[in-house]
C-alpha cells in the first residue's frame, strides 16, 4: 500500500506542477503560488479523492483534476492563515511561510489566486461537466462559511478563551474535517458513484478527519512536529484549548482509536476498501 | 430600459440577501460578508448576466445564481483590495471598509468567505449541472492569476512607476474587464446560447469593461466619485499612471466613445440586444 500510496503522490505533485504553470497571468505571481504548493507535504487530501474515486470504482486518474483542486483549496488556506493578522506564523514545513518569502500582499494574492485556480483546473477539465459541478459543488461548501472559513473564524474569535469540547469539534469540524471529508465525497463524485457511496465517504472522511486532527494535537504536544517548523508545546504555552488539554493523552489515543475504527468500519462499504483502511492505520499512527 | 434595470437590480439584491442568510457557519462571519456585499453600488456585473442571459434567448430568472456569484466575487475583491497590506482604503462608497469596521482578520476572512460562497450559490444551485460548470469555469478564470489577481498583482508591483499605455491596459484587462467579459459569457452560458453568441458576449464585454475602466479614471480625476469616498484626484496626487494622464481628457473620451461603439456594434449579434446597446451608453455617460 505505501507504494500505491507514492505512486498517487507522484501523479498529484506533477499535475500541480503543470497546473500551475498553465495557470496564465503575472509570472510572479505563479511564483508565489508555486512556493507553497510544492513545499511537499503528506498530499493526504488529494490521494484520499484518488483513492477513494478508486474504491467506488473509478479510475483514480479520472479525479486528478479534483484532487489538485482540493490540495490548492488547502494550500490557499494554509498561506492566508500564517498571514500576521491570522495566526502570524513565520515557518511552515521549515521554510520562511509566504508573507516572509514574498511580503504581505503578495502571500495575500497568491492564496486569493490559488483559491480561484483551485475551482479553475476543476472546472476546465476534461472531466464530465456533471461530474465536474458536483466535485466543485462539494468544494465549495467545504471553503466557504459553513466549512475552513467558518472554523477559522471561529477558532480566532476563541483565541485566549477556554473552550468546551462541542466548541473545540465545531473549530475543527470546519477547518480540517470539512475538506477532508469533501475530499472522499468528491472522488466517489468523480467515479460517478451511487448515494451509498457517497454516505459512506462522508463518515469515512468525517472520523478519518477528527482522529487525524486529535492525532495533530497529541504530536504537536509530544514536540514531533519540530520538523513542521512548529516551537514545541506552542499551543499549550499559548494557553489554546486543545483535545490534549481536554482530555489528556489516553484519552486522545482511545478517542484516535475509535474513530479509525469508525473510518475502517466505513470503508467496508466500498466495492475495493482495503487502501482506505489502510490509510486510516497509518494517519493513526504517523510520528509528523 | 431604465426600469428593467431597476427590476433586474431588485432581483439580484433580494437573492443576495438570501444567499448569504443561508451560506450557514458563524453569524459574525455572515455579517461581515453581508455589510459589503449589501452595501449598494450599481450592481452592473449581475445585471449584465441577466441580461445577456436574455439576450441570448433565456429567462433572465434562470441566470440569478450566475448573477449572484458574479457580485459575491466581484466583493471579495474589493474588501481584499482595501486591506493596509494592498491598497489600505479606509472608505468604500462612503462607509468604512471592512477591516476598519471589523478589523483586519475579520475581512480578510469575510473575503476568502465570499469567494467561495460565490461558486457555491453557484454550483450548489438548481440550474442544469451543464450550465452550472460552464459558469462557474467562466467565473474561475476571470478570478484567477489570469485576471482579477493578475490584474492586482501587476498594478501594485507597478505603483510608484511610469506606465505604459500595454501595462496599464494589462492592468485593467485582469482587474476590470476580465470579469465584465466573465458576466456576460455567463449570461449567455446561463441560456445554453451558441458559439457566435458566446462571441459577441466575450466582445461586448470586453469593449464595455474598457470603456467603463477609461469611464472611471476620467470621474476619479473630475472629483466625482466623492459620493464613493474616493479622495479627489487621490490618483493623480499619488503619482499614478491612469488613462487620463497617459491620454488627456479629449482623447480617452474618443476612446470612451469608439470603445462603446464598438460594444453597441456586437449587441447587435444577439436576438435582443436593445439593453445591451442601451447599458453601454449609459455607463459611457454616467457621471458617478
Amino acid at each position: 500500500m505505501e507504494g500505491r500510496y507514492s505512486r498517487d503522490k507522484a501523479l498529484v505533485e506533477e499535475a500541480l506542477a503543470r497546473a500551475v504553470e498553465s495557470s496564465g497571468g503575472p509570472a510572479g505571481l505563479r511564483e508565489v503560488m508555486a512556493y507553497s504548493l510544492m513545499a511537499g507535504g503528506k498530499r493526504i487530501r488529494p490521494v484520499l479523492v484518488l483513492e477513494c474515486c478508486r474504491a467506488a470504482g473509478g479510475e483514480p486518474e479520472a479525479a486528478l483534476p479534483a484532487a489538485c483542486a482540493v490540495e490548492m483549496l488547502h494550500t490557499y488556506s494554509l498561506i492566508h492563515d500564517d498571514l500576521p493578522c491570522m495566526d502570524d506564523d513565520e515557518l511552515r514545513r521549515g521554510r520562511p511561510t509566504s508573507h516572509v518569502r514574498f511580503g504581505e500582499w503578495k502571500a495575500l494574492l497568491g492564496g486569493d489566486a490559488l483559491q480561484a485556480a483551485a475551482f479553475d483546473v476543476l472546472l476546465n477539465s476534461d472531466m464530465p461537466p456533471e461530474r465536474r459541478a458536483a466535485c466543485a459543488a462539494l468544494l465549495a461548501r467545504a471553503a466557504g462559511p459553513a466549512g475552513i472559513c467558518g472554523g477559522q473564524y471561529l477558532d480566532l474569535e476563541g483565541e485566549g478563551r477556554d473552550l468546551t469540547r462541542t466548541q473545540l469539534e465545531d473549530i475543527h469540524r470546519g477547518k480540517t474535517c470539512a475538506l477532508l471529508e469533501a475530499a472522499c465525497r468528491m472522488g466517489v463524485a468523480a467515479a460517478g458513484g451511487d448515494g451509498e457511496q457517497m454516505a459512506a465517504a462522508e463518515a469515512y472522511g468525517r472520523a478519518l478527519g477528527m482522529a487525524f486532527q486529535i492525532r495533530d494535537d497529541m504530536l504537536d504536544e509530544l514536540g514531533d512536529q519540530r520538523a513542521l517548523g512548529k516551537p514545541v508545546g506552542s499551543d499549550r504555552a499559548e494557553g489554546k484549548t486543545t483535545f490534549l488539554t481536554l482530555y489528556g493523552p489516553e484519552r486522545c489515543q482511545t478517542l484516535v482509536d475509535e474513530l479509525t475504527a469508525q473510518a475502517k468500519a466505513q470503508a467496508g462499504r466500498f466495492p475495493d476498501g482495503a487502501f482506505l483502511r489502510w490509510l486510516a492505520d497509518r494517519l493513526a499512527l504517523r510520528e509528523s
